[in-house]
């Protein structure tokens, strides 16, 4: 038996399926006989009852009306031989059900074919799943001191416009974003004390309340966002409902606690190192780190603005699309399409093994149901090297730093203590960076953008967005460490580069979310929305897309 | 791709598979464990989510505590190299829910294991099954003319013993067995009109009767039980709940409507050419022919008494197995296992294709669950020629109609028109039947007999129950006759051996039954009913089993 995760596509079998789940969408009976071996031995098993041979299963395809539609969100696969393999997919629907598809594939004179299948489904798992926007009490901040840091005063927390295509939408407003009327926090209670009240919104802030959103309270960060694990010396840990007993994230921690739990449907976050893809991998969520400068990141507190960036979280793609179109204010160009999906096996290799198979499962899912042919950075130039990747890394922490301790070194020397020692340290590292270290990593990292931008000519690049799942809350010090050290290799990449990523939700290590990067080139957001509207719309908002 | 159903056992597959099923059974957790592939790949797919990985698996198992109890129904296996394997297993829960098993086997140097799984299930289908004997009015036969004779007086229907071991089972009593106070009625009205009212109850009601049983009603039944279909040009044609729109088959053929309607729970019959085994097969329920002389005659109207036998249909495998204790009342030996379970590619060969593909089907799950070699006749001797199934067909049939006509000839000849011109011309081809002819057919029955004796030493014989699923009502007499034809060398085997018959219920031709045939050596009844047990327990008899 040959290994899966080894081909790109499995001699055009990804291909096939993408053409099976087309057909299925479109109810194309005939391209689904096709799909389908003939004789009297094929297999349609669903439910309790298997159909055996191809024509009660293709009776029965025209007596059903169509499938109910479904959404693939890891497809594993085996290879048996060259020409036999097999597929075992995870789908989703739009009620939050979910389901498997299991296929038996072989490949004969007429391409490949499906020799047995086997469907089934079960209800949504735990307590039905909130509609975004669609709860009693909208916009009452919950007490949980872990997830929202308490406003300075609740009843004057700016109203949203009332209409628009967010009306309903309740938003987790990261405590680094001006929200007019109160101070922020940034993490920090010695900051807090500290800050003015805001005079206006953050102008990103404002874009989503122009757009009938409303505020749902101040969520909690990481201390000035510099972590990406979601925990806080100060506040706690903000509970991950994805996944219990684990962190969920940082540095929009209490964002992504709040949308994963329900009390809000958006998190309006910050990303300079992974900040919103993390807790997106860790908490199970979609999360949209934009191209650099394309989001107005006036009025947010910055760590290091060479790669700081506004952006999202939400449960649901299509709200979240709605969304990230609210904020998008630059000039509209036609959305385009990648030419492929690509895969790097070397960045695939950073992660720990079980994610990156999970990852693998996820991106075959998103080319089975794109029809995007999915290959390795190889097929089309050279992957990256692990003297690149540890270069990259190395040049990114370098600047991270040093503009960090550029933007808050005063407030850490004038209050000793402030922050807890970890954090600290963070930001001392980047206190003695000297001009020529400084330029040095610069350098790097335009090397790497040059690098990247090449790759992307060949199509979008796939990888995971996490080198782990999420760690318990209580592991050690030195496993949080690790597991930062291990994530920021993957994050990085767009970090430095400046274009756009988007975490999707569906890798699972056991219960465990991770999440399938994907990195489009400078500038391309709305493509990288619009293929997230191919493979994941939402009913409520469907209708309402750019 | 190899077909299936080329091998008897492919290479040990489905060993493994009976290894598997066991340590379900069993939850044995090591053994689980082994016949999982290790390493973070093999899959294990459920409800709406894969575990990946042999350890996430194996933490599943301990954790669950048992998998229900379930017993497999049909197992469709394909080869796809001499290593790689999968099978798609229809299972059946006691509850009457139906559920599905997918699995990839790979043989390595350690045999053959799981890469991949893929199980689920379906609540049971339509409205629930009615468990037999809990009905609410257990007795009152319904007014149903296809399917029950109008009794001389209901009320004087004879009663149970009121306690036993089939106290509340309902008996649906073929018009051909003697019940006290009662006419017999032959399926032909011209015979009730001359019937005595009998003094008292057949042997094997009464011994139905003094166990618990109660009379739900006297049953229709084809004219003279000299028909296999179910259809009767005086009273019609009784339904068939498993096949609407299809004959029931015959000639017990009020038994089975009233037992797979659930009006009975218990068909007492007749079974001279297959008159127990082909309504079974195609109405979907057990089926028992004993050994020829093994259950009391007498009070029965004969038909060709050198093959005649009575026997039971039910839903319940369980009730079924007390009911057949009940009539047995030779010498009590310990039950014998059969050596392997043996498959004729030549009596497959002589059902139409899909019907042959369904009941190999149904051996593979009868193998696997039983852990019994499946083995083809050729394996242990020489399998059966065309030419012989074509003699022995061909000897049965003269001899049976020789007998007939010896049996009612004349009561047809006092009758001119009393009988349909169909199934006199049946009779009346025994009218001229010769000595030599006779003797020759009688010869060519011995050596059958020697044969198949011969062959069982090997193992027990399965092959299909009938050549086809049930035809539609509305066939012309020429398939008909056809379908007779076509069964007529698989029934006749057991019937002119004498050996025990059991009809399992469990292929289907798309949503059509057909019953795979189990025969066992001459006295063995109740071995084959207790294999009947290991396979086919039912909750409220299991505990009653001899």
């Amino acid at each position: 038996m040959h290994d899966d995760g080894d081909d790109g596509d499995e001699g055009g079998l990804l291909a096939a399926a993408a053409r099976y789940e087309r057909a299925l969408r479109e109810d194309d009976l005939d391209a689904l006989d096709a799909l389908f071996a003939p004789g009297p031995r094929t297999v349609r098993a669903e439910g309790g009852t298997a159909l055996v041979g191809h024509d009660q299963i293709s009776a029965f395809r025209r007596g059903r009306g169509g499938a109910p539609t479904r959404w693939l969100r890891r497809v594993h696969l085996r290879a048996v031989s060259a020409d036999d393999a097999f597929t075992v997919s995870e789908t989703e629907r739009l009620d939050g059900g979910r389901g498997l598809q299991t296929q038996f594939w072989h490949r004969g004179p007429h391409g490949w074919r499906i020799t047995a299948a086997h469907v089934s489904s079960a209800p949504p798992a735990g307590p039905a799943r909130q509609p975004a926007g669609e709860s009693a009490a909208a916009s009452a901040a919950p007490a949980d001191a872990t997830t929202w840091r308490t406003p300075d005063s609740a009843t004057a927390l700016p109203a949203g416009a009332g209409t628009g295509p967010l009306t309903g939408i309740r938003v987790a407003v990261k405590d680094l974003v001006a929200v007019a009327g109160q101070r922020t926090g940034g993490g920090v209670p010695r900051w807090l004390e500290q800050a003015r009240t805001e005079p206006v919104n953050a102008p990103a802030l404002q874009a989503l309340l122009d757009a009938g959103a409303g505020i749902a309270g101040i969520a909690q960060t990481d201390e000035l966002a510099f972590s990406l694990l979601g925990v806080n010396a100060h506040h706690g840990v903000p509970p991950n409902p994805a996944a219990p007993g684990r962190v969920p994230g940082g540095s929009s921690s209490g964002c992504a606690a709040a949308v994963a739990s329900g009390t809000a449907d958006l998190g309006l976050g910050t990303d300079t190192a992974g900040s919103l893809r993390v807790p997106g991998s860790f908490s199970g969520l979609y999360a949209w780190r934009p191209t650099h400068g394309a989001v107005d990141a006036a009025g947010v507190l910055p760590l290091a603005p060479t790669f700081d960036t506004v952006g999202l979280l939400a449960r649901d793609a299509g709200v979240l699309a709605v969304a990230a179109a609210a904020l998008l204010t630059g000039p509209t160009h036609p959305p385009a399409r990648p030419r492929a999906l690509l895969r790097s096996r070397t960045l695939f290799q950073v992660a720990e093994p079980a994610t990156a198979l999970a990852v693998e499962a996820a991106l075959r899912a998103l080319a089975v149901q794109t029809g995007l042919p999915l290959r390795d950075v190889d097929d089309v130039g050279v992957d990256f090297t692990g003297e690149e990747v540890t270069a990259w890394t190395t040049a990114f922490r370098t600047v991270q730093a040093a503009e960090a301790w550029a933007s808050h070194g005063a407030f850490i020397t004038a209050n000793p203590g402030a922050l807890s020692p970890a954090v600290e340290a963070r930001f001392r590292a980047g206190e003695g960076v000297g001009a020529e270290t400084l330029n040095a990593a610069r350098t790097t990292i335009e090397a790497t953008r040059a690098r990247l931008t090449a790759v992307l000519r060949g199509g979008w690049l796939c990888l995971p967005s996490t080198a782990t799942p999420a760690p318990r809350i209580e592991a050690t010090p030195d496993r949080f460490e690790a597991v930062r050290a291990g994530t920021l290799p993957l994050t990085t990449l767009a970090s430095q580069t400046g274009v756009p990523a988007l975490n999707l939700p569906w890798g699972r290590v056991g219960d465990l979310p991770v999440g399938l990067c994907v990195l489009a080139p400078h500038g391309q957001d709305r493509s990288l929305l619009a293929l997230l509207a191919e493979v994941a719309p939402h009913p409520r908002t469907a209708a309402r897309l750019p």
